[in-house]
C-alpha cells in the first residue's frame, strides 16, 4: 500500500504538471472523438439539474432540431437520445427492434462496423445472417435483392451507411441504417428510403462532444417492440416513452454534453445546415486528396465509392516508413491521424470532419511532408505494387 | 415542413437569447447530476484523441487512482470504466456476473434503486428474488442471513449502499453493492466486506461531470464470467480485457468527462480524500438538519439510519404549501432541490453533495425561509401528524 501510494504520488505530480495549461492543442484528423469548436466546449461550463426547466427545454429543442435535420415528420418519426456512445444505440436498435424469440437479422457487411453488428447479435442471442462484401467495394444491391427474394424471413436488415473503417458508403439502404459518421453531412433519404431506424452520435458530423448518441425511429415500428429488449438500459421503447411523457431521461443524462450539443446544432445551422457542412467537408477532403496525391500516396478506395468523411491511404512502400513513428512525429506537431481498421490492407486514415477547415488540411499536408523528410522517406512516396 | 421550420426558427431565437451568458448560475442540492467546481468544468475545454498518449495516460491514472481510493489491491481488484450513466454499470454487473442459464439474484430492497435492480433482472430474463424492507429502515441483516441459510442457491446477492431515494444506508453488505451515491464519501470495506462488485459514477461524491460510471470487480470472480452478458455494450469482461490489454476503450469514450474526472480526482486528493470530503458533507448536512429543524421540517428518516448524503423531508401540513410552487420559487432564487422518490410518503429531498459548502447550505436555508414566507406558509411549518 505504501509503495502504491508512492507511485500514485509520483503520477499525481505529473498530473499537476499537465494542468499548467501549457499543453499543445492538437488537431484531430480522426473519425471520432473529433475536434469541436471552442464555443461548443465553452457551453459545458455550467451545471444544470436534470429536472430544471432550462435543461428540459434543451432536451426538447435538441430532439425537435434533430427531426428537422433528418427531414422527417414528427408524426412519423421520433428522435431518441441515449446516454453513452454510438455502439449503445446500434445495440439498442437491435435489442429493441427484434422479438425475443424468432428474431433473424440480415447484416450487410463491408467493414468493421458491420462486423460489430454481427457480434452484437451473437451476444444478445439473436440469429443473424451476413452478406459480406469486400472492404473496397460498395454493398452490391443486386446480391441483397437476390437474398431477400429467396423468401427467407428476416426481422431486420441492417447496414452501415458510411463504413468509417474505409470511408465507403452505400448510395441506398433500407430498414436499419447505422449512419454514425455521415448523418448531418451526407444526405440520406430516411423517409423515401423506407428506413425504420437510423443511428448517429453527438460527436460526429454534428460536432458535439461525446456523451450520447441518438436514434431516429419510425414510431409505428418502434411501438410494436415493447418488451423485446433483453436489457433495461438499452430498451429504446422505454427510453422513448419516458422522454416523451416526462421530457426527462430515465437515468442521469450527460447534461454538459447536451449543452454542448445544443450549441453545436446552433453552429450547424449558422454554417448552413447540411449544405454548408458538406461543402466544407468536401473542400477539406479535396484539399487532402490533392495534397496526398502530390506526395505520392495511394488511396484505398476508388473515386466512385469513397465519400468525403475519411480517407484510407496505403502505407508507402519504403523501408524507412514505419507507421508508429509517422503517427508519433505528426502527433508531436499537433496533428492526430488515425491507424487503419482494415482487415487485409496496410492503411492509415485521415478524417476531415469536425472542427477542421481548409487551412487545417493544408497545414496537415505540410506536416506530413516534413515528417516524411525527417524519416528519410522520399517524396513522392514509393507506392505499393497493385494487389499487394 | 414550412411550419415546422418556423417553429424551429422561433425556438432558435430563444436559444440565441439564452446564449448571451447572462443566465443565473444555479446551485444543485440534488442527488445528481450535481454541481462540480469551475476548474473541473474547465478541464473539458480541450479535445483529446482517444488513442492519444495523453488520453491513454489519463485513463490509466483514473483507473489507478480509483483502486487507491477504494483501498483494494490492484492484484485482486480492477476498476472498469464504462461509458454512460450509473444504471448501465449496475446492469453490466448483473448481465456479466450471472450465468446465461440458471442465474438467480437475491435483491435486498429498501428503495427505488433496489427496485430498479429487479427490473433489470426481469428485462434480461434472470430470475430474481427480493427481500423488501420499508423505506424508512435499514436492511435487516438477520432476515437476510435467515434467507441465505435456508439453503437456496443464489448466483448473486445485490444491495444498494445508500438508497438515494431516502438517504438510507446499510452499515454492511456483501457481493454486489451499488454504492452510486456514497463511494468516495462514506467508508466501505470492499476488501473485508467480501464484496465482489461495487459500482459508482463519475458525477457523484467524486464530483466529476456525468458521462461514465465505474465498477470495481474482484478479478477472480470477473474472469469466470466470460460470455455471460447478453449484451456487447454492457459486457464487463470484454470492456475490462480491452482496457487492460490496449489501455483504450472498445468504443468512443467521453474524453471531456474523463478530463474533468481527472481534475476532480485531483481536487478530491487536495481536499484530503475521503476524510476531507466526508467532513465537508457532514458539515453541510448538519447545517441543513439544524436549519430545517428550526424551520419546523420533519425528516423522513430517524438519525440512526440516515446518512449525510441527502435528506428527505415531509411536506409541511399546510394548505398553502404546494411542492411545485415551492420548487419553482427556489429555482428562481437559483436553488435547485429535488422531488421525492418515495413510494408512500409526501417528501422532497435536499442533497448536500457536489460543489456545495457550508455557506451554500446557509444560503439555501435563507431562501427556503423567504419562499415559505412568500407562499404564506407559517414558520415553524406545521408538521404532519405521525403516521400520516
Ligand atoms: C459507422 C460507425 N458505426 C459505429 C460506430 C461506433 O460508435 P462509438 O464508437 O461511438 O460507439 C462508429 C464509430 O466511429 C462508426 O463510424
Ligand atoms: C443508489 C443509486 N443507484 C443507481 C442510480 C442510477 O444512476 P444513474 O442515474 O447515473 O443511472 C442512482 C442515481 O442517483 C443511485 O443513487
Amino acid at each position: 500500500m505504501a509503495l502504491l501510494s508512492n507511485v500514485a504520488q509520483r503520477s499525481w505530480s505529473n498530473v499537476k504538471m499537465r494542468f499548467n495549461k501549457t499543453h499543445v492543442e492538437k488537431k484531430l484528423f480522426t473519425p471520432g472523438p473529433l475536434g469541436c469548436s471552442r464555443t461548443v466546449k465553452e457551453a459545458m461550463l455550467r451545471d444544470l439539474g436534470s429536472r430544471d426547466s432550462e435543461f428540459l427545454k434543451t432536451v426538447k429543442l435538441i430532439r425537435e432540431k434533430l427531426i428537422e435535420i433528418a427531414e422527417v415528420s414528427p408524426e412519423e418519426f421520433c428522435a431518441i437520445l441515449l446516454q453513452g456512445c454510438g455502439t449503445y444505440s446500434v445495440e439498442a436498435v437491435i435489442q429493441t427492434g427484434n422479438p425475443r424469440e424468432g428474431g433473424r437479422v440480415l447484416i450487410l457487411i463491408n467493414g468493421v462496423y458491420g462486423k460489430r453488428m454481427k457480434k452484437i447479435c451473437d451476444s444478445i442471442g439473436i440469429e443473424s445472417e451476413t452478406l459480406e462484401f469486400s472492404e473496397d467495394s460498395a454493398v452490391d444491391l443486386g446480391k441483397v435483392k437476390e437474398v431477400l427474394q429467396r423468401g427467407e424471413q428476416y426481422t431486420m436488415v441492417a447496414v452501415v451507411h458510411c463504413e468509417t473503417s474505409s470511408g465507403q458508403y452505400q448510395p441506398n439502404a433500407a430498414y436499419f441504417v447505422d449512419a454514425m459518421s455521415s448523418f448531418g453531412a451526407v444526405p440520406i433519404k430516411i423517409k423515401d428510403g423506407q428506413i425504420d431506424y437510423l443511428v448517429s452520435s453527438a460527436n460526429k458530423c454534428l460536432q458535439g462532444v461525446p456523451g450520447f448518441s441518438f436514434v431516429f425511429a419510425r414510431k409505428s415500428e418502434l411501438l410494436k417492440c415493447k418488451g423485446n429488449a433483453r436489457s433495461l438500459s438499452l430498451d429504446l421503447v422505454d427510453q422513448f416513452e419516458n422522454l416523451d411523457k416526462t421530457g426527462q431521461f430515465r437515468f442521469t443524462p450527460p447534461t454538459h454534453s447536451m449543452l454542448a450539443f445544443l450549441q453545436a446544432l446552433h453552429e450547424y445551422q449558422e454554417e448552413g445546415g447540411i449544405s454548408g457542412r458538406s461543402r466544407r467537408y468536401k473542400q477539406n477532403c479535396s484539399i487532402l486528396h490533392r495534397g496526398m496525391e502530390e506526395l505520392g500516396f495511394n488511396r484505398f478506395l476508388s473515386d466512385d465509392c469513397s465519400g468525403y468523411i475519411i480517407t484510407a491511404y496505403y502505407y508507402p512502400d519504403h523501408y524507412n516508413f514505419k507507421f508508429e513513428e509517422f503517427y508519433q512525429k505528426l502527433s508531436e506537431l499537433g496533428q492526430i491521424i488515425y491507424p487503419g481498421k482494415l482487415t487485409n490492407a496496410n492503411c492509415f486514415r485521415i478524417g476531415n470532419i469536425g472542427d477542421l477547415y481548409p487551412t487545417d488540411m493544408k497545414h496537415l499536408l505540410k506536416c506530413i511532408a516534413k515528417v516524411l523528410d525527417g524519416m528519410g522517406v522520399p517524396v513522392p512516396v514509393p507506392v505499393p505494387a497493385p494487389g499487394s
